[in-house]
């Protein structure tokens, strides 16, 4: 088989590949990101690069996404075209996948100083007792006499009971092997490092000496679309540092569908997926340790916490019931394993839990928002929002939960419209249209490269607030405005000319945009005004919304009502709170306590399926309307023309 | 390096070896078992070969074990001699160990029919409740829909909940892997394997189908000289099938005490122990499902009975400090693991279960045969003596429980006695003298090739009645009898002549091998009389004497009262139990309360250090006298001249 060299521009990364793997693969291996929606299967044209040498086949799957010039130019999919000679490939910014600012912590509780938040021994306050997960408990023993002869593992427990007050023990084959001569070798001075196991402290390791100041733990925010470590020291409960990356599998598939999709329709297909993952975490385990020198053997515990799809494909569990009525996933909750039996690592004894799933489309990352914002432990009702492709909503105290999602479309993430792109560099977040004049603003204030979730709601409000369209989402066709142009057979408001945008090209908003826009804010609303319908209560009577995700942190909270997106509530108890998820992982990590509720969580929690829930359809045609169709719903919302 | 081949007879067993190495290893190459009792170190004299052909280097060895003539004849030491060229080496009679008789069963309670023991659901008799450690339940699941759409472990676990009332399950990675798809694939018909471990129920794997009745057990029971196990089907409790071999550990060391030394005296040696147990315990496997036609796969636990030094050697534990004062073990409990982890070819999600042990010298296979006997159950005190190299000693009831282990010397099992020899093929093991004709019978009916343990009690106790020794274990120079004879300076009796021994030599009884059995009875008799003094009771007040252990089967009892080995008791109270620590471990296979008993058993006893008791002293110095030198102990026994 004939190799060839792919080289990638702008950055001139080279690669050397097999004949007849795509472009798309190619890129993977130079560690080029190519965006995707589809997964690689030819359908979302979001993948275009510019052939500008080497031999191009002919590729009839581009037809369609691309124009007479564009294909003139050499540009295909880089999805669906083949290597076969050498070649060199320029990947233009809008099929670039730039870095997300990836949300690392969130807003609700000031955790920047975990220290002072976890060291409460105040019992009233059980999340808050600082007990991590896995401890190191430097131990200075008796040596052995014919008046005090107990086995040596019997002396190590003696000693961890009076140290730790805790009282069952579970010893691993593996701690005693060579207990004896550790001990006798030590001068019996070790340290046992104990994990909690049901009810029970396991037994993990011993070594030698005092090693207490070296244990370190992982809370993990694995996300569809993005991974998130954060290195906690267990003793002190101080968060060294944080770290994020791509999923790796966003090349098997964009969304959680195409990737079970993926692992399902082939032979072996969950294994590049689960391996995915576990790269990723292996990447950002050596970028926080080599940052901080720390050995990965003094990494004894991960909290993983993610969507229960990924919560399937990190532990490698078979996904594929999760998709199919009746959406039957393979477990809501986990057992505690050896990280290193999936190949992830740390320390060869440490645990990796993963936080237990509601159903299969709320997962382990809501579960674990519920717990950082502590919504299960007080008595007044507040809310979770997740915004995504899936809209996840939970609500509740102390005493029930019930939770749902919406497919709300990949609308918030710029997926499904013309100029729309992921929350990155480039990326139109804010728009202002006053007396016809447009002000907008990209994210790292780079050039305009398309439109992000917030870019989109910010046009749309603003849009309907001049006039320019109806409450309908329709382009008004007596209100003239320089920027509204028919193209395509399509009418559109361009928010960025040309020249001032770093594709080239007019960044615009079109009807079918805005209509896309319209039904995944009309999904979500639905779905909270239907989960508010069925446990009797109204807006007022939530007390706080949060609002989690990548999304969020965008936001304008105003706008995001206007439009009807979020409930007509006084935006004050409107909280975003970022990457609640990852906040929920660290918070089980640092309290034994913290994680057995978010096993109590989970299976509080009902979870109302909104595909056979009748009332949702209703309220979803209701939805489709600029606030709402139901003026009452929206008394802050007047749009003067 | 050369390689030569060697030859041993009379089997004609060949065997390819390298240079250099040892007769004894060529032996264990080829398969051939030579009599060792100091592992190899060339201090016992056992292990003498004759070479008929081939090159001998000179061995200084090898001098003082073997006379001029001998050595003339190509004797060597087989443990010391080098292979150096192609060779033919004659193992001589004395010097092969034949398959002993492998006590395979108890007599006390009639187990044979076990199904109909371990049936009774009965809650007051705990201990016959059957329930087997490991369990294949089949399961015929409701297919899921959206009014049951809880997550398939969470299926399995409602219906295994259902079928077995137990309330708490675990679900390991490996059977949640594939869950979704075999069940899926089987048409939701699916048998679940689940292991008690704890207080709870894990589940072990999934397999498609009713495979309910494909599930077996074994219990080990884990000797220092045999290795026997039994194969037994866990749901119905039948016994299919028993097999016995020696352990392979021998060629290490003959007892605990040098398997130890060549554990802890080189880097590495514990490993060659290690696998040694290992190999035993495939071989039986193999042997007991070659013959039952069962794939080993479909056995799914195992319970494993030994003494302190076996379970560590067993396990891969570092036993070095078990032998050196004060004698503490890595562990008494054992963590329930993986049989596959140690290499032994079950089920690999199978289970290994060892009885725990109580001290250095007092181990699992005591704690089995407490249970067994029952003795821990029931109001009575009774006691179990299990006498070997070491001699073990546990009296109690349901309320205490007591015992003592005292180093008997190996005389009982034909060491440090000239004609000495294991209770095997060919051994004397009863010997009466009647108006001084000599009458014996050896095992096997064979000719007679040395004397055992049995033997040389019978050989002893009728010397003492027909006034040719006296009390005090002395040659009574005023009585003759043609077989006295004096030779190297010692007075012996010879037992067997030359003319109708297999080694063509004498078999006689020596001086030193009489006041060696004395040492040895006084050590054991010592032991039990220094525990009975300590509950303060007397020997009257001891219900039943079990006698545990190969030795005791050839027994009789009425000249082991005589020389003052057992208590002077009425013998119908003194019942051989045979091989317990078998019976033990599988009871605990079959029922969880009765493994459960073993824990509490080994944590209720309290181990009496003889070495350190001070009126043990006093005890061992009374009892070297035949029976002993307080008359009063021993009311029945009058020697007649």
């Amino acid at each position: 088989m004939s190799t060839y060299r792919v080289t990638f521009l702008p950055e001139g990364k080279e690669v050397e590949v097999e004949e007849n793997i795509t472009l798309m693969q190619a890129a993977e291996k130079a560690g080029v990101y190519i965006n995707t929606l589809c997964g690689g299967k030819g359908v979302c044209g979001k993948c275009r690069v510019q052939v500008t040498d080497g031999k191009v086949l002919a590729d009839k799957h581009s037809i369609g996404f691309l124009s007479k010039e564009e294909l003139m130019e050499g540009y295909v999919l880089a999805c669906q075209t083949k290597v076969s000679s050498d070649m060199e490939v320029v990947i233009p910014p809008e099929s670039r996948l730039e870095a997300e600012q990836i949300l690392m912590e969130g807003t609700v509780v000031d955790y920047s100083q975990p220290a002072k938040v976890f060291v409460s021994k105040v019992p009233s306050d059980p999340l808050s007792l600082f007990e991590p997960l896995v401890q190191k408990i430097y131990l200075e023993l008796k040596e052995p006499s014919s008046e005090d002869n107990i086995a040596d593992s019997d002396r190590v427990i003696r000693e961890l009971r009076k140290k730790t007050e805790y009282q069952t023990f579970e010893r691993s084959l593996r701690c005693l092997r060579d207990l004896a001569s550790e001990l006798r070798s030590n001068n019996w001075k070790v340290t046992a490092t104990i994990a909690k196991h049901g009810d029970l402290w396991r037994i993990l390791q011993i070594e030698p000496g005092d090693t207490s100041e070296q244990n370190y733990g992982l809370a993990l925010d694995v996300g569809t679309t993005t991974v998130v470590a954060q290195l906690v020291h267990l003793k002190s409960g101080n968060v060294l540092g944080v770290a994020g990356s791509h999923n790796l599998q966003s090349h098997y598939g964009e969304d959680v569908i195409s990737r079970m999709v993926f692992a399902c329709s082939r032979e072996g297909g969950l294994n590049p997926l689960h391996e995915a993952i576990i790269k990723d975490i292996n990447n950002l385990i050596k970028s926080l340790t080599d940052d901080k020198g720390i050995g990965v053997e003094q990494i004894t515990a991960i909290v993983a916490a993610g969507n229960t799809t990924m919560s399937h494909l990190l532990l490698g569990l078979v996904p594929c019931s999760i998709r199919l009525d009746p959406y039957v996933p393979t477990a809501h909750a986990f057992p505690q394993i050896r990280a290193a039996e999936l190949g992830i690592n740390i320390n060869p004894e440490g645990i990796l839990e993963t936080v237990a799933d509601v159903a299969s489309y709320v997962g382990g990352d809501i579960v674990s928002g519920i717990l950082a914002c502590g919504i299960a432990d007080r008595q007044e009702v507040k809310a979770l929002i997740d915004v995504g492709t899936n809209g996840e909503i939970a609500m509740g105290n102390n005493d029930w939960m019930v939770c749902c999602s919406a497919s709300a479309g990949p609308a918030f993430e710029g997926g499904g419209i013309g100029c729309g792109m992921r929350a990155t560099l480039g990326a139109i977040e804010k728009v202002e249209i006053t007396n016809g004049r447009v002000e907008y603003h990209t994210i790292g204030k780079a050039k305009p490269r398309g439109i992000c979730g917030s870019g989109l709601i910010d046009a749309v409000y603003e849009l309907v607030r001049n006039g320019i369209i109806g409450q309908e989402g329709k382009f008004n066709r007596s209100t003239k405005h320089e920027r509204v142009i028919e193209r395509d057979d399509e009418p559109q408001f361009i928010v960025a000319y040309s020249h001032e945008t770093e594709t080239g090209k007019d960044i615009s908003v079109t009807e079918s945009d805005i209509s896309n826009l319209v039904r995944s804010k009309g999904a979500v609303f639905a779905a909270i005004k239907s989960l508010i319908d069925y446990v009797g209560l109204g807006f007022d009577q939530i007390d706080t919304f949060f609002v989690a995700g990548g999304f969020g942190s965008y936001l304008n909270i105003p706008k995001a009502i206007a439009i009807g997106l979020l409930p007509d509530i006084d935006p004050k108890r409107i909280q975003f709170v970022g990457n609640s998820s990852l906040m929920g992982a660290r918070m089980s990590l640092l309290s034994t306590h913290a994680f057995e509720r978010t096993a109590k969580i989970a299976s509080m929690m009902t979870n109302i399926e909104l595909s056979t829930y009748l009332p949702f359809m209703d309220e979803y045609v209701a939805a489709l309307f600029l606030p709402h169709t139901d003026r009452k719903l929206f008394p802050s919302v007047d749009y003067k023309h």
